[in-house]
């Protein structure tokens, strides 16, 4: 990490950047009003520290030891003067600003009808954005794996519903990128491009998504630890797109005996996530829990946790859904769950001391 | 499990009792305002069931395929009318009742004036019950184990200092039974006896201390499943005392690389257990994470899952703590704490639904 | 699963596949020498299973609840007489019979040199197959990511040599395939595409990998449980590709303190597996355990459990790797290893008994 | 730790051992042919070092920063001559000696007949030691509990039978310790005494136990990693009884759906613990597995993972035991199982280097 006296030139910038591409490394340039820090990304052990340190316009040379230099808080803490959280724009929507953010829809996209119904209604209920599956990451191939997997016009099919449900009822969309070849497609039509648990550690897909230059939400895969997640969203910050949105959505259960929830929703990573970068958290108790009667209860808990948003599956009559069904609440149920949350996270919030 | 006709005699009721007896097992009498439910204790597989149908007085013969028969919402269903949880009471406290408690404290008793300091202080910041542990379970025996570990003489005096303060301000006392060897001793002074997570395994003194006649708190394991922890919680039921606090405190953390909590609160555990049984669930947020910096949202976010209340290592100076001190809050950080699981409390509550 | 009686006609096979598509499901047809079985591959729950016992030529219809259809013993007893294993042949290699397998090399190919040298050095060792990774999957994207990430020129260049040196050490070469653009590629040079563990719930990768029609060797991820890891090699053999090597490298640890293994490798997951598939299981002790001191033992043990072959990492200077160095051990110390594993294969061996 | 001088007076260990005592802390020593090594138990942060290194008769004060330093290989490296493990005797048994030690019997004591015919059986087929359960931890108070739990004349005569059983087929006998009201009983019949996987937190019983002066059989609990494992072996030996056989048998599954073992048998423990400590390590593959099925190639794989021992259930009809029927095997596997293990110990040992 390379941090430029303040009125540093374009110049002296361009030359540090050139001399770490010398080394085989590429620069992660992070302009603040008052100064200029430039990350380096890629293997650092390659670059003799000392060289930079009398480059001119060099205020000081900083090592970073964490794997997640990028998406650090204290990264930004050079780069720019960010309160809490980065603040992610889409449409008239802002993630980890002052207000928690909803994320609401059906599992899978199933139909039209189905889609715009279920739009219509967690809109009222108070969704900020609409969510639906298109192409399902799933366990078993015996299973439903969404419209996408038909062929690539009901890929397209479903991809332009979802924008259309999404501009009548004014939400910002998100849906699932599962599989390269898909990325550009998805890309077309959806705000905001969701990585599945499963494709975490998919560092290809992860490049690919991140180029697109739209803002990625990056869920935990259920095995990773902390640490791990970070690292992985640091190869989206790689390619110059910071616009991440983190997801807890549980990790595997361990123990003896009958499981009683799907995953173990590990909600004390929200804060201690949010000690280690600027990227905004959010939760998704849906999947955290696969059970439809916790779900107002851990929406509740998370926000109190200190998320800054959820993201909730929710279909009008839950036991007809394709899939998951057991773990989806109603529009009204979404509603009651909102509301609290909303008085929640003015309690909650304020003790949160970045220190 | 036997529901017993409505006015069925208790020469009716002895009667079952005593056949149950005779092969081998015990029997739990669970008297309600209209009904008579008695339980069995060991191995049902040798009762003849169809037997017990036919005895005078016996409505109806239930198989209980759970191994938490008797801590089970099923069983309360008909032994008596249980809003939601079995209320405990201890002096003045209600557990289980219409608002959380909160047990706070030291870690462990170091000194009179230690106590006596910290005891005022959490009474003063809300808290409802005192704790203090005076014999320590610790990972290693080169670490310092309580002031119990020094001498029985020492242990008396700092059991009595406990219950000083506890009188002294107005407070029931908790501290651990570790080891069967102790239980009469600190049954003498406490009010609440508490079974560390790393003996809720240990069925020996789960019996013993059940036998005290006193409220017991037993901690989840770190690596027990639910089935588990209630399976355990049973054996206290079996010897007649129901009046038990269970207390989920984390499970061990999975993954690579550094772990940021020290355990994985596992808060989705609080409304399914609730769903399971009668008892009443708290939290404690100080050994599940084992951050003081998180404490104040995982104290919110374990309210807003559900719990009836909160444990919560208290210090006024922590950094001079001889015992986990990295994760004491001081008193005024316990206040705000407590401020806002009041409200957070009333938010989540109404929406947990038995059904 | 539907049995056709022996002798029937092509015909009548064909109606059979045909009434399946229409219901849009997928059909497996396994010709043996004496009778054929179909698979079907999709959600079973569409079809009228009394439809297809009535078809002519049909024997029997079964269902199978597990969601690894394809890859079962269930299926394997209808479809081929197997005495224990599927035999995948590549060159001159036999992966599944009667003698353990060994692979072997370099973690990454560094440049031609080191691979030649290493090549040549394990075949002396007794190594049956060449491995050398060119697209490295990394935690962190300040690590070396292997030739692969250079550059498609780069890339082409070490598949090149790696196909080179298989060709000269008479070994067939295995090597992994991240990312879905690569796919081509790699499987222009190799002779096995191996699936990581990080990419084994890459559905996409995985269907697009079988489809090329050579071996494939998945890695089980470290979070995944059996079932899962099954679930996932049946979306290989759902493209008609059951040439598939089960790889057990190592489950998340748990616990908390020190780590003393990167992971926990599962070994009784080897004779559990193989009682549920057909498919070979080999083991790779340098990633499961990351401790080149416990490389020795762990092989023999991976064997004693049961594992067809071993897949182990080799350097001539271990600490001079640039990715893992602490995990690989020497061309001398793997012929040690071979060689007790070979006397231990034929004693462990003949005692599993598949039932 | 504190290395004397060769040729060190009685007087001036005295002196140090008195020394350390004034500080609140207890002592080990250790005496060697050549030199004596005093091992400080306690909180070593309360010791002024400066002020030992200056004593007469003291070499060297070295601070062993892991909570497990008796029963370190560090601290046997100084205190004496140990080629691989401590060797325990156990009247005519050696275990950690040259060849691998068979423990074998009954899961839990039934009746006489049963256990006589079990021990004749399992001497027949090699076993070395006999175990038999008398006070049997379960996980539900609903299930058998042992004879044990009968009563206190019913406990005493089974353990009378044990060792009468013991003394017939000339086998030294081991018994689980669950209860500290039980230790004193147990210890009179039985020649090691056992500390359960869900006892091994239970730092009371475990002091307890390691008093009787008898070897102990410490099994590590299933949510434990290897540091706490060694730690709470630290207890035993803190009170001078250094004969401590540790017991691997399987920590927590971790992952979604089915178990297909009871628990995961961490085999790379093995070999992993034993570059840490100088204790024994054998391995419980019935309890580890749960699966009839699996002991043979777990219990070769355990041995050739570098186990000094086996401990395996055995009944002459699975079926029918009262406790762990699935995982039972009969005396004739248990042959098979031995003479497996016998060739591949001779394979796997010499290559253990502990470095």
């Amino acid at each position: 990490m390379i941090i430029m006296k303040t009125g540093a030139t374009e110049e002296q910038i361009a030359r540090v950047v050139n001399e770490i591409m010398k080394y085989g490394l590429r620069a992660d340039v992070s302009r603040g009003a008052f100064k200029t820090v430039i990350g380096l990304i890629g293997d650092e052990r390659k670059i003799p520290f000392s060289h930079f340190e009398v480059l001119p316009g060099v205020k000081e040379v900083l090592r970073v030891e964490i794997p997640y230099k990028l998406v650090s808080r204290e990264y930004s803490k050079y780069s720019e003067s960010m309160s809490k959280h980065k603040v992610i724009k889409v449409k008239n929507v802002r993630i980890g600003g002052k207000e928690p953010v909803y994320i609401a829809g059906p599992c899978a996209v199933e139909s039209k009808e189905q889609l715009f119904r279920i739009a219509e209604a967690v809109k009222k209920a108070g969704a900020h954005i609409l969510r639906g599956g298109i192409f399902k990451p799933r366990s078993s191939v015996h299973s439903f794996q969404g419209l996408g997997a038909v062929d690539r016009k009901m890929a397209e099919k479903a991809l332009k519903w979802l924008r259309e449900a999404g501009e009548k009822f004014e939400m910002p969309v998100v849906t699932e990128t599962r599989g390269e070849v898909h990325v550009d497609l998805v890309a077309e039509y959806a705000d905001i491009l969701q990585i599945g648990a499963r494709n975490m550690y998919d560092q290809d897909l992860l490049t690919m998504v991140a180029r697109k230059k739209k803002p990625v939400l990056l869920k935990r895969h259920f095995g990773a630890g902390i640490e791990e997640f970070l690292s992985f969203a640091e190869y989206i910050a790689a390619e110059g797109n910071k616009d991440i949105i983190l997801c807890e959505r549980g990790i595997v259960p361990i123990g003896k005996g009958r499981t009683y929830t799907r995953y173990t929703l590990d909600l004390a990573a929200v804060p201690a996530m949010q000690k280690e970068t600027y990227l905004p958290v959010i939760v998704d108790p849906s999947h955290g829990t696969g059970r439809r009667d916790l779900i107002f209860n851990m929406s509740c808990a998370a926000i109190a946790a200190g998320a800054c948003g959820l993201m909730i599956e929710v279909h009008y009559d839950p036991v007809e859904a394709l899939v998951d069904s057991q773990q989806m609440i109603t529009p009204d149920e979404l509603k009651d769950t909102i509301e609290a949350c909303q008085h929640i996270y003015k309690l909650a919030q304020p003790k949160i001391k970045v220190s």
